[in-house]
């Protein structure tokens, strides 16, 4: 078995020499090091984990205080899950509702992520969010991000459209300005392949540095790049004011996903990048920074089997055929879910069917007006491969097409318009998104695939994005997290659109903090 | 705050002194020590932390095989929660099963135990309770426990009846027999007053001892015990074969249970003894051990708020009122659940309740028939107070006493009944459970309030007991742990009974293993 790779299995793959040796002794000895039994090869003043919204968030915030900071990515391409993300940022209370005329509050916002986090949301957290969220949007303008300034997104699970949404529909909208401001920080640089491995703590247990290796060649086909990969070349570097934790999640980690979920099998694909496994995670779990609510891996409702990864249809769907259309088995040709309720809610309807029928992927369908908030590139990178979007001319094509009973499938569309005209969805689908389906078509279809998206839990932080320690009830001095690789803020499921204010709020202070 | 005490509130408490400057530096330092920076005081063969079930079986198998053994229990009274458990222990494929037709298999236990888990139980673990189960049953003979041998009680969630009880319907029927012995071997010592500080390590990272504190005075009116208790003679120890962590749950931890569910007041009771806190687990994450499913905490749904802690409650419901009558809710007169639910379905019927109305505690009654399967001094022990089981001569009675509409409450009597007649309940309560109330009464009720009961979550063990390190992906050399204190076994949700058989069957594995 690959995750239990033996020495004897190693020396056969080759991978046996003086890189395998050095990662033995990051990984199986005592954790963290004294500084007092480590040459520092480099000084920063801020070393940040990650270059994903949170840690250039962190990253730019602290670099605009003056202080000399390093962020590290242990991929060849920067951004991580941010830079495939849709775009969509929660901000309650932002100038666009006012424009529109949408009503929203603290209240509204936090009573909708407790809903779909099951209560278990840590409340200060959220309110965080609240609080700071138009801080963060504005921070975001500030350093070059591109805002739709016409209308906001009503994404699942929130009661009102709140969702702002880049021009670019999507997360690269945030990391590209977001990097090259950073790039251009007096002092500041951003190591691409270089892998953090372990704390170096003072002797009052303060995190004053981190060694990590440098031309780290990530290895996609390791069954865990984490405890296998032994690329790259040591090196220990100060970190005199703090480190920032802002690794991201676990979903393409097979070996922690599935001790939180076994029944996520190693085969199965993720929205995630491939880098999105739990090393740094748990080496502050070895610290002894609080493991909080970690097994709530969130599946990406809106995903599809006719691409890889994250890809186009979470857009599609969610900004798309779910707003504009319907989503139907197609065993039955009948609905099954509010195609705008929360990702659990979603995801576990979805699942419902599959585990009847592994093969039965559920259908979603809009007419064609479906796409017209999105723009135009988005729509024709989805169009692009043929194989994700099907173009049917009428109902009876997409039956034949994809194995729907034809009478059943236009009776659905016939009761859902009904239900748009009396404005009461059968559903509960919120009376903003009810549009009447043409009949007559050409319609656009996606099939459907639950996808691990988010990894709800991990470390426990303060409002001040501090970690805090299982041996004291207090922070571990010199350590921040914000983003995805912290716990608490979204509960049992994270609502869309809320991890990049997550992300951006808590990468903020922590740069605002350390 | 209690939880964020300062060096001068402590001062103010008097509580800084030699011990608080102990405690701090076990505390605050790096985890864990290293061999070569100590002196042993003691040697042993085996070190086991905790008292229960698990830290018995562990105890009394590894002393059989001639090892000295040392038991570490940090309370003044040894097992822990097992000693006020109802005794009740799932064993598939039993004798009594056997005698009384009842026909039973692995794939069915495991079935029940991943239905109650939503799936997420870790399979392999699951099977090993079937696979061992009947090892530990007469495990538990050979050591002097007294079964009844008459019947299997039915416990909730379970398809069949198969589960085993003590003569005295207490977990005290195992712990009294097993201690005894236990301290009647060779060479063999259990130490109360004793509590774990930190692992001792040697340069491989194999664990080969521990830091503890003797005649340490555990503080339940601490905030945390685990922080702030500064009382105790440091000592250290060594142990020659290894260390088994039997040490429990978190469920009156009240820091770290409120991470995981910040909806558990701090005033909230618990089913468990003072000393279930989170500090021998929140050690092992220190060492690398991986944290499973840590959020998911049972609420006992059998508990009273008419009683402290666990009390009788459990006992006098599960296998009385429960099985041969009914619960209803007070505001309506109607039933809300099948009373022999799993614990989760049924804690959240009742919880769904609570939340409305705060006050509106649900009650559970039968006629006189019920207590007929339990021994007298049980029933004397739960009708003592007066408070907890009201005696009512008639429906009427119960319906002005308990504020209950009376017309709504014979209506559901009758209507239980007529099910119980077609073999067919509105809720789905198993035929095997249908025992018609007789309308006459007199009947016994009790009023129900959920109960932080058990955490499901832990440290990942193998099937051989053996602690999993998330830097390895391999076993912790020296490292066991058994019960409680584990997590993947149960998923979301323990069914009843089966907590037994785990620390049973993982206690007697690590004595095997060690």
């Amino acid at each position: 078995m690959a995750n239990q790779m033996s020495r004897r299995d190693m020396l056969k793959m080759g991978m046996v020499g003086a890189g395998a040796l050095a990662l033995s002794s990051v990984n199986a000895s005592a954790s963290a090091l004294n500084e007092k039994d480590v040459k520092f090869d480099e000084e920063w003043d801020v070393i940040i984990i990650g270059s994903g919204f949170a840690g250039l968030a962190a990253g730019l915030t602290a670099a605009k205080k003056g202080n000399k900071v390093l962020i590290l990515e242990k991929m060849g391409r920067i951004g991580g899950n941010s830079v495939i993300n849709g775009g969509g940022m929660s901000v309650p209370m932002n100038p666009v509702q006012a424009k529109t005329g949408i009503k929203d509050s603290k209240e509204l916002f936090m009573a909708d992520c407790l809903k779909a986090g099951l209560g278990i949301n840590h409340p200060e957290l959220l309110e965080t969010l609240a609080d700071r969220g138009m801080d963060a949007f504005n921070f975001l303008v500030e350093n070059g991000v591109q805002f739709k300034m016409d209308h906001c997104a009503h994404f699942g699970g929130h009661t009102v459209a709140r969702s702002m949404l880049t021009t670019n529909d999507s997360g690269s909208g945030y990391i590209q300005p977001m990097l090259e401001r950073f790039e251009k920080a007096d002092g500041c640089k951003l190591a691409r392949r270089t892998k953090f491995d372990d704390f170096v703590l003072d002797d009052k247990g303060r995190v004053v540095g981190v060694v990590v290796r440098e031309e780290y060649k990530f290895d996609d086909k390791l069954y865990s790049d984490d405890l296998e990969n032994t690329s790259g070349t040591k090196k220990t570097l100060k970190a005199k004011k703090g480190v920032v934790l802002a690794a991201g999640g676990f979903c393409r980690d097979k070996i922690y996903r599935k001790l939180q979920d076994p029944r996520i099998p190693d085969s199965v694909d993720s929205t995630n990048h491939a880098g999105a496994t739990a090393g740094a995670l748990l080496k502050a779990f070895e610290l002894g920074a609080y493991p909080v609510q970690v097994d709530w891996i969130q599946f990406g409702p809106w995903a599809s089997p006719d691409e890889k990864g994250f890809g186009t249809a979470p857009i599609l769907t969610q900004q798309g055929t779910f707003k504009y259309g319907i989503a139907v088995d197609v065993r039955t040709g009948k609905r099954f879910m509010n195609e705008l309720a929360d990702r659990k809610t979603r995801a576990d309807a979805e699942f419902k069917i599959l585990r009847e029928k592994p093969d039965a992927f559920p259908i979603t369908f809009a007419d064609d007006k479906c796409f017209r908030d999105l723009s135009p590139e988005v729509v024709q990178k989805g169009m692009a491969s043929g194989k994700l979007v099907g173009v049917c001319k009428s109902i009876d094509e997409i039956a034949s097409k994809y194995g729907v009973p034809a009478d059943a499938l236009k009776e659905s569309v016939k009761k859902y318009n009904e239900g748009v005209k009396a404005k009461k969805d059968e559903f509960g689908k919120q009376e903003s998104a009810l549009f009447e389906i043409n009949e007559a078509g050409p319609f656009y279809v996606i099939r459907l695939s639950p996808k691990p998206h988010h990894t709800m839990g991990g470390l426990k932080i303060n409002t001040k994005a501090q970690v805090l320690s299982s041996k004291t009830n207090k922070p571990i001095d010199g350590l921040y997290a914000a983003g995805e690789i912290t716990g608490g803020t979204h509960g049992a499921s994270r609502l869309g659109t809320v991890a990049i204010t997550d992300c951006i709020v808590f990468g903020m202070i922590a740069g605002e903090n350390i």
